[in-house]
């Protein structure tokens, strides 16, 4: 079967099948975040009903705590948190480089300390994808260089040549069948680094292309702009996954330019600070003008928190500290974003696809 | 329609049906406790599939916040947080004498100072009937005056005293005909105050008869005769509410000597720490020895959690400081409990109930 198939477009814009060991995912799609195995607030059954179809995991944190082998014991990843859908993980790139980690970066990898055991240890491509081949999921992510927002043309450099030489141990390494590996392009928001990334990391030959090493805190424009230059290079033929973008405005405005696919912990953080995304604009649970609205959060929205739940009681939950006003929020946000993208697959097979057309009040 | 309704008889063990203005309820029950309109982290149709019939909120914290107008607005309680089956609520009396709230007490009632607005308040019989009149709940519960645990005796005969008082002008103020009333019954572990409250509180021709002040830090020996000493005054033909208790073995115990009704927030609070209720003993999913425990939490049960989640994942969750982790185990804790209570509604009715049978490990 083809892992990737493309059914139609408009304009840049594309709607299609991502084929995985454990199922069909429609895209554009997006994946909630579930580092350690676990949505924050939400059972599996809940994000089920979110229609969604695939979750992010992060294999390097998993690696730590609670380990490779108590998951492989329970016959992989998905049996572990009992999630029969699709399943990516993420090499980790990201935490391990961080200040909290990470010891020493060399070309070897990145030495890091495990802070729950104390102990000092190398993390490599070549672990990476042992690591991720034992959790058995259905797309597995190299391990690369992420530099902070912000860093000199030096440091970027670099971290989009390494990334390139790690990409290609990872595809050396990587020999599992049921799963597919995607590379990551880097380059910051230099326009000839991320041109350079793209191009190396598409000579490769993943399965599909992550535009990685956005939405950490750079300029918005930059960022679209960054975006642009590396779908320009990556192969059409290819699925393309924008890495940590989960605000809806960005999310179609990315699908306009050619994305598909999305992670981001950004609907269910912003909903633990009490934010509800809606189709007028998002809002401010917290807000005192709530406190006596009897209306849901979205007069559209057929979510079971929509469908129970007026603004009144959840400004209530979040104004006495009830963990549920995070939860309630969380999921509607989740399936706010689901029915967007939705929305978005419609719209581009019927030739109606506008970003103004799903962004109706942004 | 008969308010309450005694099916069979096993000793002093009774089941029977308490019948509210939303639904019948087979007895003995448990309530979940929603102080705040939400049991903490499990959302309200995660509380039914508990096979739960009733929860209990806290009038007098919901009166504070989000006040009586906004859930009449509603058209209710039930109607605000979206709970189609029957509610109690307490009247607040334990919360508002504590050092948190009260300001003075005195025969017309508790001076409290609303943490919400900084301003003191007036808290009276009258005043309670009024809010559990407004928010439309089934079951309305007297303002009481509970000492704490190891009171003098001086202090715990004015209690009674008090109390007996209070429940007269609530009796008197109560004029809500879709509302049960109960009243409780105090003194503290003092037998013959405990007699004295009994009989006061039981002549005054309540719906229900609650036996309150206990579980809050006395011996339990003390705390089984107390009850004992009050089961045997209030009218068998009255539904008999044991306040607080919410152990399995406790309340097991206390259906054996003619307790109908129970509330707590021990099964949930208590899995916020880890610990989880089985058939064979209570476990702590913190210990190591979880970790590679690849079985449900209890291999007898049907819930959800246990159906889908091994003693490892839950461990994972725990160690991670995941909110899921108190999540699933308050709701195996309390599936646990009205599974147990429900083989206990049939043991008495078939005359198999002894403690020993339900207990069958403890």
């Amino acid at each position: 079967m083809q892992k990737f198939s493309i059914k139609s477009g408009k304009g840049k814009a594309r709607t299609g099948t991502l084929n995985t060991a454990h199922g069909k995912i429609k895209t554009p799609f997006f994946m909630p975040v579930a580092t350690k195995a676990a949505v924050k607030l939400l059972s599996n059954r809940e994000i089920l009903e979110t229609n969604t179809d695939c979750m992010i995991c992060n294999s390097f944190i998993l690696s730590m705590k609670p380990g490779v082998e108590v998951i492989s014991k329970h016959g992989g990843l998905h049996k572990f948190m009992n999630w029969k859908k699709s399943l990516f993980t993420d090499s980790g790139g990201f935490q391990v480089l961080s200040k909290k980690f990470c010891l020493n970066l060399s070309e070897e990898g990145v030495t890091f300390r495990n802070p729950f055991t104390g102990k000092s240890m190398l993390f490599t491509p070549e672990k990476s994808m042992e690591i991720q081949t034992s959790l058995g999921i259905d797309v597995a992510m190299c391990l690369d260089d992420v530099p902070v927002a912000g860093s000199t043309e030096t440091r970027v450099k670099e971290a989009v040549e390494r990334t390139t030489r790690w990409a290609q141990r990872c595809f050396d390494a990587h020999n599992n069948k049921k799963q597919m590996l995607f590379g990551i392009c880097q380059g910051g928001i230099n326009e000839k680094l991320r041109k350079q990334s793209a191009e190396e990391i598409s000579a490769i030959g993943f399965d599909g292309i992550a535009v990685g090493g956005l939405a950490i805190g750079e300029p918005v424009k930059g960022m679209f702009k960054a975006i642009e230059t590396s779908l320009k290079i990556i192969p059409e033929e290819k699925p393309r996954y924008l890495m940590g973008v989960g605000s809806v405005k960005e999310m179609v405005k990315a699908i306009a330019l050619g994305v598909d696919c999305f992670d981001s912990r950004f609907p269910t953080r912003t909903a633990r600070h009490g934010r509800a995304f809606t189709s007028e604009r998002n809002i401010n649970i917290d807000s005192a003008q709530y406190k006596n609205d009897l209306k849901p959060l979205d007069k559209d929205c057929k979510c079971f928190v929509c469908q129970s739940y007026s603004k009144a009681y959840i400004h209530h939950l979040f104004r006495t500290k009830e963990e549920n006003a995070g939860k309630y929020l969380g999921y509607h946000n989740i399936y706010f974003v689901q029915n967007t993208l939705a929305e978005c697959r419609e719209a581009i097979a019927d030739g109606t696809f506008t970003i103004t057309k799903i962004l109706k009040h942004a």
